[in-house]
């Protein structure tokens, strides 16, 4: 098994929920950077476990000890490895997980996979605990993206049956983007976000789980990042974000709503701005075209299920009975996973970008 | 610029539409394959233009030659490389397309990224045409996955806002897919599919195009392919998908739907049946759980933009005066490019699956 | 079976030796390069057959269509490929040569391998002929390079015991490297060349072969190309030319001398020169200290095994009777294949250089 | 900078010499090994500073913690990552060595390239001690080669000019090549292990080094392992040993010796033996035609430079004035790095293989 992606930025995760320590290992930064800490661990805090009164309440210290790469706060350009200690790991028996797999987790198919041997202890190596990791080396790849006047951000478009457009993705600003991602429930508008919280609440209280959708966003990115066919911004994108836990979905721009429409509305026409850059009237195309940047903002829409933890009885299998059986889930569960999954979303995009960036564009 | 993808399994395409030649190069195959050429043929007339009243009146031979990897009708095990000659090029004089970017295609983005040396007469390598090489090397990897007993396949799931769900994800057949794979415009329903055309031909009428979606799906797959995090089924596979021009969505079974449910009905519960094979209720994951295959049949939706070339007069920019300008463009050109795409995208599911399929389970 | 090397620019190698047709494919090249064809052909001429009485009599036109990335001599940036028509393939009986693999030929692994399904016509997939793609596809990437100041180029250094070196590692020049690679027969000294047409002559004479060993070099590269560890000079180059049929050594300054050095006369003391460049004053490192280039000339020894085809009776085994055997290779082979390697090494150097050059050096 | 490598297999790794720890990542490890501990420390041992007191005085516990991929000493198929934290870093005052770089270390190329931002104490990520990862990850890839019947070892070959002869590459055997593994100074003759160390003792007593030469054996490989071009055994291998430290030569069998044989003498002719398995008489090639393993033993080649840290006044340049120096290097090093330097190459030898055989053969 392979947990690492990226040709010049690369990313690796290592770790399992229950053992002593996650991480990851971010190879290829520049060197000279000063890492803004207060930075990182702010993003780290939006992922952290019992932050929010939506989110499960394992509480984990989850601070980054960055064990090489960085001399006195400074990038060294060698590979940059971070670990993170697990503490809050409860002592259970974990022999009932084991021969009744859960519905729609991964534990059918890593036991068919890896023979039994595999880390069942928290969800070892496929729990959302080690998302922690790349929201630390993401937050490290923003501040060089900011550098490069480039802002990564996103926001809450759905929690369950309730949307709410936090930006226009003609204009979204460098700006709004950093507001949205100072906050823990992160959209615009407190109406929305009351009825989400709402929804979240409704299903905790049903011992149940709700599924949402983000918005992700970049703006500052120059014209011309990417390439036709396998290695563009979607594919690229597309790639990393499939690695964060419960997404089920990736599109661009107008996306899935691509689909209904007509050329003639669908197309983003264009015209030279005030300042002589080559702007478009409308941003279906979510920033791409042909795979690689126009300079308009990055639109990225990703779905995520619902977490598959929830405390109803659940029909499965015993794989050491052979028969059918119901399985009740004990444990801290997040009725939904949205708002934290949107930190480690957005990181997942700048590291994506910065990638893209660091291919350069001549020869 | 690459165009190539895989780890074990790798394909690469290269060529331009109006140059001497387009092809690809399949690497890591196994030796000792019979080709089936009248199979390879079938899926090449499936997505060339002229075929169907509903595509482009281009005509092209698109006669694959296999110059490499295969001696008398066997692979080698050598790295197998396929030309198609390009025979239908109209000379067109391109200046004006050099000078005013068509609005949604490339042609902005590539100006500035290759300085206005890529090749732009039709769509060079970011053509569409592009992806026959696609399709021929996706029909010796489909044959090579039915050896494994596995079947791909998908049908057209909307046209405009027609919709026609072709199969049942939980109950899917080899047979369901092979026949819907042997048409020229997939689905099982002939009144949506009059519908379809209708939408079709109501575009075409007016000089517009219309964008659609199609559902993909693979049966047979073992349990335990894929992996956790970056090198997971989706990963792999909405990494290949993203490289065919036009596509601006991936999803995997419930996809976006999963964003509104609840846990308890999203969730597959599963039970033995009669040969005492795990399988689930419902299949809202899409065969993957964890980035790993379960054994039920894998879905993907692919959502497909409209054709960004129209005969309507667009609006865009000059790069040679510096000035806005308006643009109609001439050509040929496909209403709904969906029919086409559909046996593309099949051949680029195929190849990702062999190339998961190829790296193997143990060690 | 993979064909394939590089990160940025990415070279595929496909063919077999008597099939329809040899080439490659070259990716990542930038756009707007104008292709100088006469300094292409000019090194193809060098590596082609039938050139120089100490090669093969087979003759072969060697004429590199380029079927795609290039419009009007200059390149667009898509993928570049390149196709070279086989011709004179005579047609053998090859029955003889797949029941009795040659020794120290690949004949035997292969058969093991491919389960007897490989191409052994020629050698198939691992003839030398392969290399004439990477001749081509080396002297784009060695006109890139002289662009940026870098000279590729290389000599004879032994042939037999006959030993003549040709340049000082600590003060080649461009020029001087230019010359060389203008030769068909290069080196510097007309008694030395003499001495090793004589050992070659000697050895066709006797139905045999003779090995050789040549020496590569770069000026011009910028102080810190490379990595420590994996991807530095050392690996990428080594990895590049054990690509090459016949390589059994690579070696970097002084090499395996260097073994039995002290390490006071071994370390390249540094200096200021005139113009306050930092230079050595020997270059037993050949260049590259820790991965990283140090600006002075890169020096590379490369060992070539003796042709393994010879006209003496030698013993085998014959797969089809399992029983020992002797085996008389008939056809036209060359005696000494180290002046015709030669190019390709050096196309292989500067393919292996352009790569690292690309990958650049910030973020 | 990426410090990684391996396709099926991959290794990275990371770390700074005076760091808080230096470690490595394993990817792609089948699940369900049980880890052999003893003989992990055995290896690890072999490496350690201060063993021998042909090394270096630095004392180093070097106990490997394992903190991702194994649970209750099995591996669970995820990531393996090792930590080894640093402990004996002595707090030198580093400004003379960032001012005057010494010769033949990778201090000049590492500061242009780093902009004087990486490590300079105890050499950073350049250090050797980086190697100690390696030879854990090694052990562990030496452990599963064995149980599909490979072993993997290495003798000192040559120390300045004494030279021994430890095995005969044709007939090696599995147990030969443990016995040597077991040693801290490989090699099988005491007389000439004596006169070896009376070379690194005299250069010791002059402050200075000397080099030498290893040579690595693998036993046991199946036939058709590696490819022919890019991805044969002699890239990989290559690659790979390129990355550690102070390496300035790889050849295979003959390697450079194969330059000035003839063909008739080069040959490994063939022949069946008594079990009716398929060997060769000689093994020049070092088990490798073609790029792919024959069956007879891997033969391997290393050339090692001399320690360039000595202690005899040297002439560098001052970064800081622009002035041409001297410098003496202060602290505890190794006069020959060959004895250390082996079990790390056969750790990289069995990685690289491990990684081949995970690649598989057919599909």
């Amino acid at each position: 098994m392979k947990s690492s992606i990226g040709e010049k930025i690369k990313l690796s995760v290592f770790g399992e929920s229950h053992g002593p320590a996650i991480g990851c290992l971010l190879e290829g930064l520049p060197s000279g950077v000063k890492i803004d800490m207060d930075a990182l661990l702010a993003q780290m805090a939006r992922r952290a476990p019992g932050r929010d009164k939506t989110a499960t309440t394992r509480k984990e210290a989850d601070i980054p000890e960055i064990i090489s790469g960085v001399v006195d706060g400074v990038t060294t350009g060698a590979p940059l490895a971070i670990i993170i200690k697990n503490s809050d790991t409860k002592s259970h028996n974990y022999d009932n997980l084991r021969d009744n797999p859960r519905p729609s987790h991964a534990d059918f198919a890593a036991a068919v996979k890896f023979g039994g041997a595999n880390d069942i202890r928290g969800g070892g190596h496929f729990s959302g605990r080690l998302t922690a990791g790349i929201v630390a080396a993401g937050a490290i790849c923003r501040q060089i993206l900011k550098e490069e006047g480039i802002t990564v951000g996103g926001h809450i478009l759905t929690i369950g049956n309730v949307a709410e457009t936090s930006f226009d993705p003609v204009n979204v600003t460098a700006a709004q983007l950093e507001a949205l991602s100072s906050k823990l429930f992160a959209l615009n508008n407190p109406a929305a976000e009351e009825l989400m919280r709402a929804e979240i609440e409704s299903a905790r209280l049903e011992a149940d789980s709700v599924g949402g959708c983000v918005e992700l966003a970049a703006v500052g990115l120059p014209v011309g990042l990417g390439n036709p066919m396998f290695f563009g911004v979607e594919n690229v994108v597309s790639n990393i974000l499939y690695g964060i836990p419960a997404v089920k979905g990736v599109s661009f721009g107008a996306g899935f709503g691509y689909a209904s429409m007509r050329g003639s509305r669908a197309n983003d026409q264009m015209y030279y701005d005030d300042e002589g850059n080559v702007r478009a009237y409308t941003n279906n195309c979510g920033g791409i075209t042909g795979g690689i940047t126009t300079g308009m903002p990055l639109i990225v829409n990703v779905a995520i299920k619902p977490t598959p933890s929830i405390g109803q009885p659940q029909k499965t299998v015993n794989l050491k009975t052979g028969e059918n059986s119901t399985l009740v889930i004990e444990g801290r569960h997040d009725p939904c996973i949205v708002p934290r999954a949107l930190p480690v979303l957005e990181a997942a995009l700048a590291i994506a970008l910065l990638d893209l960036l660091a291919q350069g564009d001549r020869v």
